[in-house]
This record gives C-alpha cells, sequence and structure tokens, in this order.
C-alpha cells in the first residue's frame, strides 16, 4: 500500500529559536512514525527576514533586487537545515534542499517572483531513500543554465506558496500550514471575543479574508490551492488541535452566507476636491499611482455637479505620504481644488460565498452598523464581498455588532458534516 | 591595454558592520578607479560561522556534516550581497556570486573540501559586463548534476585558499588578503615589540610559520600559491600600508636564513610511561588517535631500557581530554604503565629557508634558550624549522631572547630590492 504524502509548512514563528525548533521537529517526527512520507516547507526562524532587511537598509537605502533576493533566502537556508539536524537528533532520517535543489524554478522577477515549474525529481529521490525532505521555502531559482541561474524569492508570506506547489506537484494527500493561529476564525478574536474557528472554508472566501486584511496566509498560495484543487488545513503549531480545511466547499449553498468577517487597520482614505469631470481623468490619478507601486482600493466618484466631482479612495496607511507626493502633480495638472485625507480609517468586511445573490445582506449590515452608531463613508462589494470604511476607532464596535447580527458565533449544523468529508 | 586584473579577500573583521563593509566597499572603489578589474572573495561577517556553529550545537551535539557546510556556507552569502549593495551605492558596479554560481567545485567532502576545479565562465562574462565580482568564499559545489549539487565549505580560513584558487584559475595579476594584521612579522608583535614587519617571505617559509601557529594565512592557501605561483599580498584592511608579499624568494640564499619567529600555545605534552618495546607499538598508539582526528605533532621516542620506553608527543591543547580518553583503553591493552599529560607547554620555532643546511642555527637556538633559562622538554626540525617545546609561562622570555640572537629586528639590506622586484 502506498504511505500517504504530507506536506508540512512551517512559520517563521513556529521555528524561531532552537527550543522550537526540536518542538517541530517532534511533531514531524510523530507524524513519520505513524507512517506518513513527509515534505517540510520552512520558514526564516523568527524575525530573521526582518534583520536581514535591516541589515541591507544599513548598508544602501536602495537595495539591488537580486542581491536582497540572494541574501533573504539565506534565511531560509538556515532554518532548514536546522530543522534537519533536529530530526537527525530524534534518530529521524532527514536531508534539506534549497529551493534550487528541490527543483522550484520561478519567473525571475527579484522580490515577488511566481513559480513557474517544479521538477520534484531530487525530492522524490530523497523520499525513496526514507528521509523527510525539508525544502526551504519563499524561494526558487531563475529558469536558466546552472551557473546562470538566480536565486529569487516569491514575496512575503511566500513559503506558503511553496508548500501549496509543491503539494501540487507531489499530488499530496494533504498540505498542513503550520502557523501561530489554531485555524480561519469568523473574526479576529483578539477583537471579537465570542469569534468562532471555522472548520472549513472555500477558496474563494479565503481569498477575500486574506486580501481583506487576514494575514494568516499568502493570497497567491490560496489561488495556487484553488487553480490546482489543494486541499489546504491550516491549524497551529503550538497546540494539537484540528484547524480549518480550505477547500471547494460543496455545501456552501445550504451555510449561512456570511461566513466570517474581516477588517483592516492598514488603510487611509484620500478625497480629491473638484476634480474637473471629463473622460481620462481617472486614468490620470491612477497610473501615476499604479506607476508608483501604490495599490488602490474603493473607488468612490460622486456624482458630478457644476462640471466638477469628488473623487475618494483608499489606499495602504504606509503608502499615504508617497501617495499625496504623487497626487500633488495630478491635482496640479487636472487643475482640481485640493487633496484631503484621513488616516484614521478602517474597514470591516462581510464574506461569503453567494452574498451578490442575496441583497439582503448587505441591507442588514448597513442596518447593523446604523444601529450601532457607526457612520458608513464608503462602500464597495465583490460577489462574495462587503465592505464598509469607518472610522477606526468604531472599527471594535462595528465587528461585534455584526458578529452577532449574522449569528457568527453559532456554528453551521453541518460544519461536523463537510469537516468529515474533507478528512476522509 | 589590457587592465590588470586584481583578487582581493578581505575577511570577517574587515566586514563585520554595515560600517566596515562600507569602508571596504570604499577601497574597492578606489582600485576600480584606478583602472583595475576585480575579483573580490568575502569571508562570513565577523563571529558569524562561530554563532551558526552555536546555533547548530544547541539542537543537536552532531551536526550532519552536510546540514552544517549549508548552514555555514549562508554567512559568506550574506556578506558577498551586502558589500555588492555597498559598491553599488557607490556607483560602483557590482555583483555577488555564490561559490557555486562561481564555478567553483570541490571533491565534495563536508567542512574540510579541496577545491578540485573553477570554470570561471560566469566571473569572466560579469567582469566584461563591467561589473566588480564578489564572490562568496570557503565553499563550492560536489562536482554532481545540478540539482544534486551539494554545498561544501573549504574548512577554517577557506576564504583565502578561494581567493587563492581563483587568481590562479583567472592568471591574476595580483592577489592581495586583507586581514587585521599589516603583513608578515618576525614574530607576534603582541609578545614582541621590536618584531618587524617583513617584506617578503618564501612559501616554504610562510607554510611553517602558519603551522606552527602564526593564524594569518590559511595552510592550504599558502600551498595552492606556491603550486600555482601565485604571489600573495598580506596586508591591512584597516590602513594604506604596503603589506608582505608570499612569493617564490630568489634571494633567499643571501637573506639571514631565519626569516622569523613562531609560537603556539594551542598545545599540550602527552607521555606514555614505560610502553613495551617492541615492534607495531607506534601504530597501536597513533592509529587511534588518528581515527579520533587527533592531530599528533613533535613525537618523540626515548632509548629503550629493560625492554620498555618512554613515548611522548603534543596534541592540541583543546584535544587533550578526547586523546586521553583514546589513550586509556591503549595503555590497557599495551601493557603500558601510566598516561602523564602537561597542558602548560608552548612551541616555539625558529623558520627560514636553508636552516637544515645550517646546523649552527640549532645549536644557536638552544645555547640562546640555555643563556635565558629556558628548559627545553622536547624537540623536532623540518627543512625550514626548529621547534623547541618549553615551558609555557617562559614563551616571552624565550621569544625575546631568539629575536635579539638572530638580529630579527634589523632589515635585510636586500629586502627593499625584493620588495621592488616583487611588485614590478
Amino acid at each position: 500500500m502506498q504511505r500517504p504524502l504530507v506536506v508540512q509548512k512551517f512559520g517563521g514563528s513556529s521555528v524561531a529559536n532552537a527550543d522550537r525548533i526540536r518542538r517541530v521537529a517532534r511533531r514531524i517526527g510523530r507524524e513519520r512514525a505513524a507512517g506518513s512520507d513527509l515534505v517540510v516547507v520552512v520558514s526564516a526562524m523568527g524575525d530573521t527576514t526582518d534583520e536581514l532587511l535591516t541589515l541591507a537598509h544599513a548598508i544602501t537605502d536602495e537595495p539591488d533586487a537580486r542581491e536582497l533576493d540572494m541574501l533573504l533566502a539565506t534565511g531560509e537556508h538556515q532554518s532548514a537545515t536546522l530543522l534537519s539536524m533536529a530530526l537527525h537528533a530524534l534518530g529521524v532520517e532527514a536531508i534539506s534542499l534549497t529551493g534550487p535543489q528541490a527543483g522550484i524554478t520561478t519567473d525571475g522577477r527579484y522580490g515577488r517572483a511566481r513559480i513557474a515549474n517544479i521538477e520534484p525529481r531530487r525530492i522524490r529521490a530523497e523520499i525513496e531513500k526514507g528521509n523527510v525532505v525539508i525544502v526551504a521555502g519563499f524561494q526558487g531559482q531563475s529558469e536558466t543554465a546552472a551557473d546562470q541561474a538566480e536565486m529569487t524569492t516569491l514575496g512575503r508570506g511566500g513559503s506558503d506558496t511553496t508548500a501549496v506547489a509543491l503539494a501540487a506537484a507531489l499530488k499530496a494527500d494533504r498540505c498542513q500550514i503550520f502557523t501561530d493561529v489554531k485555524g480561519i476564525y469568523t473574526a479576529d478574536p483578539r477583537v471579537v471575543p465570542d469569534a468562532r474557528q471555522l472548520p472549513v472554508i472555500g477558496y474563494e472566501e479565503m481569498l477575500e479574508l486574506a486580501h481583506q486584511g487576514a494575514q494568516v496566509m499568502q493570497v497567491r498560495a490560496v489561488e495556487l490551492g484553488w487553480v490546482n484543487d489543494v486541499v489546504i488545513e491550516v491549524l497551529s503549531s503550538f497546540e494539537d488541535a484540528p484547524g480549518t480545511l480550505i477547500r471547494e466547499d460543496p455545501l456552501v449553498e445550504q451555510r449561512n452566507k456570511v461566513r466570517g468577517l474581516a477588517h483592516d487597520r492598514n488603510v487611509a482614505k484620500v478625497t480629491l476636491v473638484a476634480v474637473p469631470d471629463r473622460p481620462g481623468v481617472a486614468r490620470s490619478v491612477f497610473e501615476p499611482l499604479a506607476e508608483a507601486g501604490i495599490n488602490v482600493d474603493m473607488i468612490v466618484q460622486n456624482v458630478g455637479h457644476g462640471g466638477a466631482t469628488d473623487m475618494s479612495f483608499t489606499v495602504p496607511r504606509a503608502e499615504l505620504g508617497k501617495a499625496k507626493k504623487v497626487l500633488e502633480a495630478v491635482v496640479r495638472d487636472l487643475g482640481a481644488r485640493e487633496i484631503t485625507t484621513d488616516a484614521s480609517v478602517a474597514k470591516v468586511s462581510i464574506v461569503g460565498a453567494g452574498l451578490h445573490n442575496a441583497p439582503g445582506y448587505a441591507a442588514r449590515m448597513f442596518g447593523t452598523l446604523a444601529d450601532a452608531g457607526v457612520n458608513i463613508e464608503m462602500i464597495s462589494t465583490s460577489e462574495v464581498r462587503i465592505t464598509c470604511m469607518i472610522a477606526e476607532d468604531e472599527l471594535s464596535t462595528a465587528l461585534s455588532a455584526l458578529h452577532g447580527a449574522f449569528e457568527l458565533a453559532k456554528p453551521d449544523a453541518i460544519d461536523v458534516a463537510a469537516t468529515g468529508m474533507a478528512a476522509g
């Protein structure tokens, strides 16, 4: 009988020091003893990546992207080798591989590479030899001849993507993402005390949660899981408890349509006042922002009056200074009156597949916020999400009110059945 | 006209932090501006290698050799990328390469690999593009197919070897080893205040100095320089001053035959008392020590009397405990009386080409030590060296007496001419 193949990923906080690395090794050892073949993806230890970034910025304001990728990749090499040593100390055969050794090639874009191909020949050979294979996450090499190949990294949270991509390439039976949370919740439990852990969530819902500020998994990893039909389990590396399965959800029609709340404080509102109301204005505003690498969200343009209109949108709060600088020239060129900004705002979202077919949910969201005395400043929607921008100091009130109104603390009766299926 | 090609190597203390890395970059920038093509080899920053070793030993007592090499190699990757960034910040085009990217392949032995081959195609291409090429020292890959290749390291001080091997492969015009000392001295200037920096020293003399505890350069690097006729310049990374040239010394016959003194405190004396005097005994003693990886030096066997003999030798002081453990079984098997040890000894050597043809030097050494009241416990000699073991607390007295007796503070009249030739 074929042994089950499990891909496990451990994040930076799970391998932050020698003790934690040994604990992770014990967990892997138990899974191994239970009869699984294992491929384990690791992130860099603790804050290593940030420390390396700080070092690079102590040298130069603008580190070269190629050199930076080579520098950052060392963090995962280190944690991978140490975890392999910890397994040896337990008598578990193991070998660590760099991204290139694991056969992971990318499109070659520094700092935000996408995995182009995985040739898992070496991984399979090491599994055949009886090794637990530890793969350095977050990295791969550009697709060129050996001595021309460059190290590229996959961007923040890229180890999640490494794990899901490996699970797809190896047709793994399970893909487990171990984190410092227990799973996916109906809302952030630090803000909403009766937030409930979800046993299962659909890919699209998970994507919206991730986009809206739930930092549990890299968006790209969820997309890759969706495309390749990889069932992803998010669970705690510090507790032995079931996590949340991210998977195609066959029971989506029978559930509470709102699966969870997301929120994002890393946001600022920008308003261009009295912009001339003529074709091409939107491009004049948003093209320079895109060129500056600033993500724009929640664009609202009021009805024009007197040949001018107000245009509002949000940007990441950390980018507000840069955005203002870009927009000052734009305002001058367009002949708009002024720019106003507000960095004390936040976004709150309800997320759930099927929301767009159920207009009652939007009404209930707006009504709930009104009853709680929370003013809505902007609204945007997607297929599976309704987002309101509100004042940041009303965020906690808003989340609690919405969590109650949509009965998120109450388990769906069908969740137990769903979990059973997913694990089967 | 062909631009001169210079290989420079900077050790760990030269790149210990961001400030020092920037200083090294400025020095490289000046050499570049003077019109040289440059290949720069770096060690890991400051104590990085020791810190990584400590981390590995926090995980397990016996880290796997393969994993350890992969772990340690990250130190040089980091310093190489940071130095490249520092050059960019000065407007100097540069690129960092790992050992494998630089085309360095080894015999595949973990922890003490030897460079088997250098295929400098990529280095040459990067020089052609106008880049200063930064190469991570201390490493190379085993000679196998790309996804099977393993990272191997060259042992302590291996970056010196990387630099000399690259200078040989690239037929460089100069090979400069930047260190935290100004060059090679007639004796350790911390112990002998009037020690004098040598303008030039022969390969063989340098080898003996290195073997006898002068930690300036890796022995293997000097050997490689000798075999490939690479003129090596050792100089300070903190000062702009001429260093010492290591080269075939055509004037050796005309010089003071004693070029310098070496000493080594990392030594302990072991005596096996009343060992049966029969064939095969030496093998019974030294084979188990070799198997345990313990270097034995200065073996002395007294004339036997009554069918038994005393056998003395030295081991590195740090290995004394291990050696005793190995030898206890040996003593039992051989029926020797006991083991005695002494860890408060030191070795002092006079080094110079031609010493073996000049018996007067040995006599002068022994006489000088006697006059200074220093007792000689053991003696060993080589082609270019005479070594005495003495009590450690008499080391400073012995060095000063010898430095005076052999007139080492006085420059050779021909040194100036020699340096002029070497730089020409």
